[in-house]
This record gives C-alpha cells, structure tokens and sequence, in this order.
C-alpha cells in the first residue's frame, strides 16, 4: 500500500534530494514535462482511451469485485493470480505467463524492436488479509468495503482497463510494456515478486522505467523508498504448570516488557519514521507457563540512519527485557532467551526529482487537475529505486481509505475515478513513447 | 495434573480445618484408619490383587504408551476416549458407556442392591497440549517421555490395572465401583467432565466417594480444592497501516501493559495464590496495526478471599491499560476496549481432614510406606468437595515430573511404581468396603 510520508509542492519539484549512485539520467524540466504530458493528452488515441475507460467503468468496477472476492493473503495468491493471468490472456497480451515467483504478466508490444527496453505497470495481487478473513463486497452507493479492495486490487482491474483503453485508441508506443500482477508487496512477502522480476526475471535487464499502481490516490508520486526492517522475536523459556511451577520465569514477561518499553522510544516526525508491534502469539494453554511466545515488529524510515537508530533501540529493549525476566523469576528449570530473525528488510533511496518518470508523473498529475504530492513510501517500487532503475508509485484513483484494516474502502464514483485514471495511462504513454 | 500447595504431616492429620456446609460425616481416626487398613492389605485377595499388579507391570506401561499416543486436547478427547471405552468393555464392566459431555465409564458390581452407593475413581483423558503436538512416547531404561504421559496418561493405565488385579484375586466390594475416564480435567475444560457427573449423568445422586487419581505422587493426598479464575481477555483498537495510519492506539499496548503490571501484583505464599499470563495471540500482519490482541489469564489461589483479591487486582490492571493506551496515541479512528470473558471459575474448598475418605487414604499411604502429604490443589475433586461429597486426589505412583510441559516425563521403576499403584487400590477398596 502507498503510503506517502513527506509532501513537496510542485512549485519545489527541483530541488534536489541526495542522488543515488547510478549513472545519472538526463534532468527533466517540470515544464518540459507540462509540455509533453499536454501534448499525450491531446492525442486523439488518448481522448478515446480515455473515453473507453469511462464508458467501460462499470467493467472496471466488476473486475474490482471479481478479483476482491478471490482470497489472496501473504504466500497464497496463486488462486487471484491465475484468475488474473486468465484475464490478461483475455486481453490479447503476448507472452502471458506465470513466473516461478508466481507474479503474472503480459506483454503490449510497442513499436520497437522485440526483445528492446520495456516499461512495466504493476500491482500487487496479495492483500495482508489471512486466510479466512472475509473478503465479500458491500457495496453502498459508490463506496465497495472490502478487505484489499483499495490495497491493491482496484489497480489489478484498473490495468486490464488500460489494456482496453489503448486497444480501442489504437494507441502505439515505442516501447513494449509489462503489465504485471505481481505477489508479495504486504509484510511477510517483503517485496518477494518485485525482487524476482529484477533480480531473476526474464525481463530483469530490459526495464526502463517501472510503475506500481498502489492504492487509490491520483494525486500521489512516491519517488522515495521508505525502508523498513522487520523481526520475529521468539521468546522462549522452560514452560510447566502454572500454579505447580509457579514463580519460573515467563516468556510472556519478557513480550510484555518488550512491547512496553519500545512504545517508548522516540523518533522523528521528520524523516519520518515508525515502529509497530503488530502480531503475537503463543502459550500451551491457560494453565500452563508458556514455552514460547512470538511477536512480529515492523521498523521503518524515510532514512536508513533514523531505521538503524531504531532498530539498535529495538533490539537493546529485547535483551533488556530478557535480562528483567532472569532476575525477575527463577531460572531453576531454564533462562528465558530470545531467538530474533529478520523477516523483512527492504531497502531506502530515491528517484531524484529531476528524473524523467518523476518530472512527467508529476506532469500528468497536473494535466488531470489535481496538485502533484510527492513523498516515500514501501512499496514495490523500492526495489528498482535501490537498484537505480527510474520507478515510482502511483494511484487507481478515486478515492480510498482503512487500508489494511477489515474496513477498507474505495469510492468508485466515476467521475472522480475517471479523472484519477487518466493520471497513470498518461504517464505509462510519456514513458513508454508514442 | 495434581499439584499440593500445602503440606501437613501425618502428625497433624486431626487438626480440624473449617468445615463445609454440608452434614456431618462421622469422624474417623488415624488409628481406626490404620486397623482397617491393614486387614484390607493383609486379606488374601488384596496380596493376590497386588501380585498381579507387579506381574503385569509392563502391560500397565504399554496401556500408558498406547494411550499417550492418541492426542487428546481440551475439547477433543473423543478419540482417546473411545480407544479407553472399549478398553473398559474388554476388562468385563457392566454398562460401559460413554456420556453426552463424553466421559467414559463402566461399573465393577459390588454386593449390594443395585442402585445403590457407588464409589468413582476417575482418571482424566485430557492433556493440555494443543492438536498438533507431538504426543511419541520416547523412552529411555525406566523413563516415559512425552506430553501428558503423567498428566494424566498413567493413571488411565492403572486403572485398568486395578480391574484386573481386583478381579484376579476374586475382591468382592460391597459397594459398585465406578470406573471412569473423564472429559474437560485441564484449563479450558474448566472441569466439565466431572461437573456433568455430579450435576447431570446417571450415578449423580449415588456416588458415595470419589477418587480422581491425577498424576503421580503416591504420598499426596489432595484434600483441599483450590479454587481458580480464568480469562480471555480480548483487547480491540480500530486497527489500521502500520505507517500510513501511524499514531492510532494499539491494542497490543494495552496488552502488554497489562502483562506487566499484573506481574507487579503481590500475592500471598500462604494461602498460595497464583496468576499467570498463559497464552496470546492477534494481529493482522507484520505492517498493520492490530485490531485485537487476546490474553488468556489464571489466577488461583487456596483461599476463596484472596482469590477475589488478586481477580479484582487482575480487573483494575486491565482497564487502566485501555485508559493509558487511549491517552497515549490518537483515538481519531476509536478507542482500545477490553472484552472480558471468563473461561474458567472452579471453586475452593476442603474435605474435612477427620472425614472417613481422607483418614483411609492417609492410611493407605502409610500402610504402603510413605508419608502423606496433605494439601490442596485444582483437580476434578474440586466439583465434588465444593458440592460436600466425601472426595480426594490422589496418584498413580511412580515418579513424574514437568507436568504441562513438552518434556514431561514418568519413571516406571517397577518396585516403586508398583508400591505406588498399591495406595490407590487399597483406599479404594476400604471405602468401597470389602
């Protein structure tokens, strides 16, 4: 889910941020941009795309539902993601395939030679719901309430609306591009299916630019990757009858401690930086000492100096915490320890400003009305930020809201969600050439 | 499992203790005790009785292997209590039967009327352990290792022994005896099984003694029923994106503050008053906040008073949590609430140290060669003593240790155990009368 965490007024678009190590692209003005983005806009391919996605926006809205209602938690959406390869074959993509990481993907061949570069349009397919959570859409008026429905599956079907849209304007461009239905973006999947498309795919060396449609804001450009490092803390001590044992040390002493004292560490507003205890588990049984105890911490920062503060300050609490416990209680039947793995570690960085995608993403935010907010988030595009690849993360629009919360919405009145629309297509087009 | 949280020498057996609101029964001495425990073990048929517990030891340890390795979890029994059922039809009970709560049981005749008194020994089916665990017993020379092998496996096994020691040396009892695996022993069974018993099944108005044999320990002999209180507490928030939603309350604050300032509470040695923080769980993903965190909680104590206190302590621990929690981050999107929900109330008492069933079984312990250790404890004797039926808990013999933990383990020395097993039968023929 996009999350933007620091806003920047068009008019400061060209300051510059601290530039990341890689050959510098060629710097886009935002007039440039302006310049461009009208001239895309005016193209009579795109007045009929655009006019096809608000004629077909009932469509976009049933695909929403369909695609909603398939269950895709963490690890299991190979059920969505073949129903959603399905449909790109539908489309008439070439080279529909699933790959071994599981995202989908197909490919609108452009105008250049086969096997040149490629801009890819993602979304993810996993939802942070678990298995079992309802997943039924309530429609009232406008507004669809479901878990997963802004975040992200509303951009799957926005997508294959592009595919239609460009179809119906006949449009070409220069470059293929990929659009991609891609796993793991949530929590446990720590950017699984990205990392695979960049690191191992086979269109891993032929990207130009990267888009990751997540969450429902037009307005938004997230050009910096907010990093975020997360654990699993086991914490583990003998266990036995809770009134025949009484006074062994718990393990659930030293969780509580743990949750306790790191709700006192302070960070920044400004980067802005967090932390959150978020999942828990364990114990025998009521009346028993439990042997283990889980929890589940999630770190982040626009700043990997403020994520490392942090993260040093996490992990000084749980040997202090561990530490209390010994002395609080006995350790005649065993210590209490803790065992600490690292299950998520996405990386900072940053487009610059200046960059292409960001200069015409931005362009095409002011072409659809609205006042660009540019910011850092998580999200898929974190991967090819760090490895220097222009990427940014962008709306379905509309409007949306209680993402990862079992209220989740999005309001599909389509006037709104229209003009929220049109912001991606034309910024895929500046970037992929027509 | 039978845990004793105060002893008393055999010296001090007179000593009167306040007496429950139920009639009278008559007193009896230790010495009276003493007599008629020594012609119960000096008659022919008790000598060929324990013969043949020694002689078929290793069956009794191959019945506790066999049983041991059918998983039955608070709640799921079923299976082991039907492998126990047909057991107790194969040693020649009469109306073996399983009830609607699922206890299983069969009757030894005795001499008089049918329909009349009936004296139960029960052992129950239930570990603690969850679905899941690994119940393979491992054994090493004379040790059994494996979860619920001793808490309460065994005594199931031994049970069996005495039918078939009993009946081959051809002891006749005047009273039926009630041979009984019961159903719901530990935490979250909350003593169902044997409350059915004494509220619902068949034999509720005739029991005359009740024996719950629970654990190992020869010389135990549990008088007194600890009482206990149990919760589930369910800490709810608003839930929502671990960064975009950053500032909302969290229930796990709450969750944790509680765990650590019940661990401040002072509880008294004596009367031994306990309370543990046993399991937990809740959360949605690593990077959500969650929407609810739960907390099971134990507290018992010896006293009825001072288990108030600690359970009212427990209560003022839990809302000033949610109280803190909703001062300390936003509430803009609702508040942290505290469900509570009992899942455990057994109440406290004792069965007079002069009635006739603690005398004899004192006896029977000292007839055997230990000293009995008197004291109190939470086990299936609490529903009979809290309703003023004569009742005691005592153990199978042998050795055991960690109970409620995954390296529980017995020792089936055969000497002790079987000098252990000969406690058991021997009182339990003195109150079923020969």
């Amino acid at each position: 889910m996009l999350r933007v965490s620091r806003c920047a007024l068009a008019a400061v678009l060209s300051l510059t941020l601290a530039a990341p190590a890689f050959a510098e692209p060629k710097p886009v003005t935002p007039a440039q941009a302006d310049k461009a983005l009208a001239k895309i806009r005016g193209g009579a391919g795109f007045k009929t795309a655009l006019a096809t996605l608000d004629a077909q926006h009932d469509r976009i809205v049933a695909d929403t539902i369909t695609l909603t209602e398939i269950p895709a938690p963490p690890f299991k959406e190979q059920k969505r993601a073949e129903a959603y390869m399905a449909m790109l074959k539908a489309h008439g993509l070439a080279d529909v395939e699933m790959d071994a990481e599981g995202n989908v993907m197909g490919l609108r061949r452009g105008t250049g030679k086969p096997g040149g570069p490629v801009v890819v349009i993602a979304a993810h397919l996993d939802t942070v719901f678990p298995e079992g959570t309802n997943v039924k859409v309530r429609r009232e008026g406008t507004r669809l309430f479901a878990p997963g429905v802004g975040d992200d599956t509303h951009s799957l079907a926005v997508l294959l609306g592009y595919i239609r849209a460009l179809d119906a304007g006949k449009v070409q461009t220069k470059k293929d591009i990929l659009f991609v239905g891609n796993v793991g973006e949530e929590g446990p999947g720590d950017l699984r299916g990205v990392r695979y498309l960049f690191t191992k795919g086979k269109y891993k060396d032929r990207v130009a630019a990267f888009f990751s449609m997540d969450g429902t804001s037009a307005p938004r450009v997230t050009s910096g990757a907010v990093g975020s490092r997360r654990y699993r803390v086991t914490f583990k001590g003998p266990g036995g009858h809770s009134y025949g044992a009484y006074g062994l040390v718990n393990p659930m002493a030293a969780m509580g401690t743990t949750v306790v004292e790191m709700n006192k560490i302070k960070t920044p507003t400004k980067p802005k930086t967090t932390y959150m205890t978020s999942v828990v588990g364990g114990g025998t049984s009521v009346n028993s000492i439990p042997d283990a105890i889980w929890l589940e911490v999630d770190m982040r920062s626009e700043s990997k100096d403020e994520l490392a503060k942090v993260d040093a300050q996490f992990l000084q609490v749980v040997a202090a915490a561990v530490d209390a416990e010994n002395v609080a209680r006995s350790t005649a039947q065993g210590k209490v320890s803790a065992e600490i793995k690292v299950i998520g570690d996405r990386p900072t960085g940053n487009t610059r400003e200046d960059a292409e995608i960001v200069q015409m993403t931005a362009a095409a935010v002011r072409a659809a009305g609205y006042e660009p907010v540019l910011g850092a988030s998580s999200t898929d595009s974190n991967v090819p930020i760090s490895l220097g690849i222009p990427a940014v993360t962008i709306g379905s629009g509309g409007q949306g809201g209680r993402a990862h919360a079992l209220d989740e919405w999005i309001d599909v009145s389509k006037p709104e969600s229209v003009k929220g629309m049109s912001v991606g297509l034309a910024a895929l087009l500046a970037m992929a050439g027509t």
